[in-house]
């Protein structure tokens, strides 16, 4: 979690998982935020920003527009802000808060941004309801979250789906929605948002796109599913045998006739 | 099977399957066949084309290409026969025959098209290598495929994903291969063809677009998987309560904070 406390961020917060996140964010770039861009002038709140993976993108996307970017974590919001800076970008500011007790007052923000952060807040349509108070009537929130149960390969898999379905069980247990990139429509819909578009963007891995090979299917999902080997082990959620087949089947959807599909959602709602 | 013999094409030759045949065509027609277009004057083979549900399109895109729509059954023939008369499209000739033992000519076509025909062949490699040999040198083929492994939705429900695995058990039964989608990047590959590109193209279903609810999620899809009904219940593969309420459950995607996904694949390739 990028806005949570540290504990219940499932995939924790070490040097290997600051570099899969960077990996993600470079790699989906293009995917993700060509759409993504506010006109000079106006405000933006980018919601649980984590390390910056996607501020960088945002603040050079929108140049004009004054963004502020709030995590819970102290330690992110450092890494996010050299980060930052380190781009050149000077148009962020950087504050620590609570999505669910934002300290702003109401109609503070044009449009809210954010990215791969309900699926892992307890109560997202809560937090879509904190999010709506602070924007002006007519401002618009854009959230972009992934999809675990999206994926599917070839050669399938039992063992590496199941080795996924870890994964999603883990963060459920931790309160979040590892599923949610399905369920943006409802849930922008039901916290009051109008006009509510949802874009599916798919991530296609076959061997005529080895960027992806790399940078997606090995280093941003299969890193992610291997990140929890140590708590599926420990609680015997799967048999070492099976969970290394598991993984195994997965990075075997990388060799030159193997496939790879996963869906990211890009939410849009106006106030 | 649009190509095999009667008994094996899975979905059955009823009127309300042609129908469902049908409204998936028109429903689908942008998604697949926006850019399925063929210049004047070259041969094009649409190997499979069943009662002639994506030969209408394929006619009225490529005006003035001369096509060749084969299929084994000739009742498929006719009706797709009388389809294209009714369209006013006066560019296609038909014929009967064997994709495994084509009655052509080394090099008679210039394009290879078929749709939704590789899923239900027991030997799709060898289906390519023979539509491959009637090609041009650097003739293209293009394949476009399902895959019912892709399908995800809001609510999840384990019977709904049990149903669905039932219709791929029993096509895999019949020798076909319901997720064959993932697979035509390799496939192709495999059988000669350079160049080979795939590109998904996802049916997304929310309550924002009421003419897919009612066009897809409800007409194509859920109305395919409760086509098998009467054998899964039969064999015994689901209890009859499951099985319902897994119907019940697709249909429950259709309510207006259901959301549904479906992802198509559409190959090409080059000789």
């Amino acid at each position: 979690m990028k806005t949570g406390p540290d504990h219940t961020y499932i995939h924790g917060y070490s040097r290997r998982e600051a570099d899969r996140l960077l990996d993600q964010a470079r790699t989906l770039a293009g995917l993700l935020h060509h759409d993504t861009g506010y006109p000079p002038g106006c405000r933006v709140l980018e919601a649980g920003c984590g390390i910056g993976a996607q501020t960088v993108t945002l603040a050079e996307k929108s140049p004009g527009a004054a963004i502020t970017s709030i995590d819970l974590s102290e330690t992110s919001l450092g890494e996010a802000e050299a980060r930052v800076r380190a781009a050149g970008c000077t148009n962020v500011s950087f504050r620590r808060a609570d999505i669910f007790s934002l300290p702003f007052p109401d109609g503070s923000f044009d449009h809210v941004f954010l990215c791969f952060v309900l699926e892992h807040l307890p109560d997202p349509a809560r937090a879509l309801g904190c999010l709506r108070r602070v924007l002006v009537p007519g401002g618009t929130i854009t959230a972009i979250e992934g999809d675990h149960g999206s994926a599917f390969f070839h050669p399938d898999s039992g063992p590496a789906r199941q080795a996924i379905g870890c994964l999603v069980a883990l963060q459920r247990e931790k309160g979040g929605n590892a599923l949610i990139g399905r369920e943006l429509y409802p849930l922008l819909s039901r916290a009051g948002f109008r006009e509510v578009s949802v874009s599916p963007r798919m991530v296609y891995v076959d061997a005529s796109r080895p960027e992806l090979v790399e940078g997606f299917t090995k280093q941003t999902f299969t890193a992610m599913v291997e990140g929890v080997e140590e708590e599926v082990l420990q609680r015997g959620m799967m048999s070492r045998a099976d969970w290394e087949e598991g993984i195994r089947d997965l990075y075997r959807t990388c060799e030159p006739d193997g496939t790879f599909c996963y869906t990211f959602f890009k939410g849009r709602g106006q106030k």
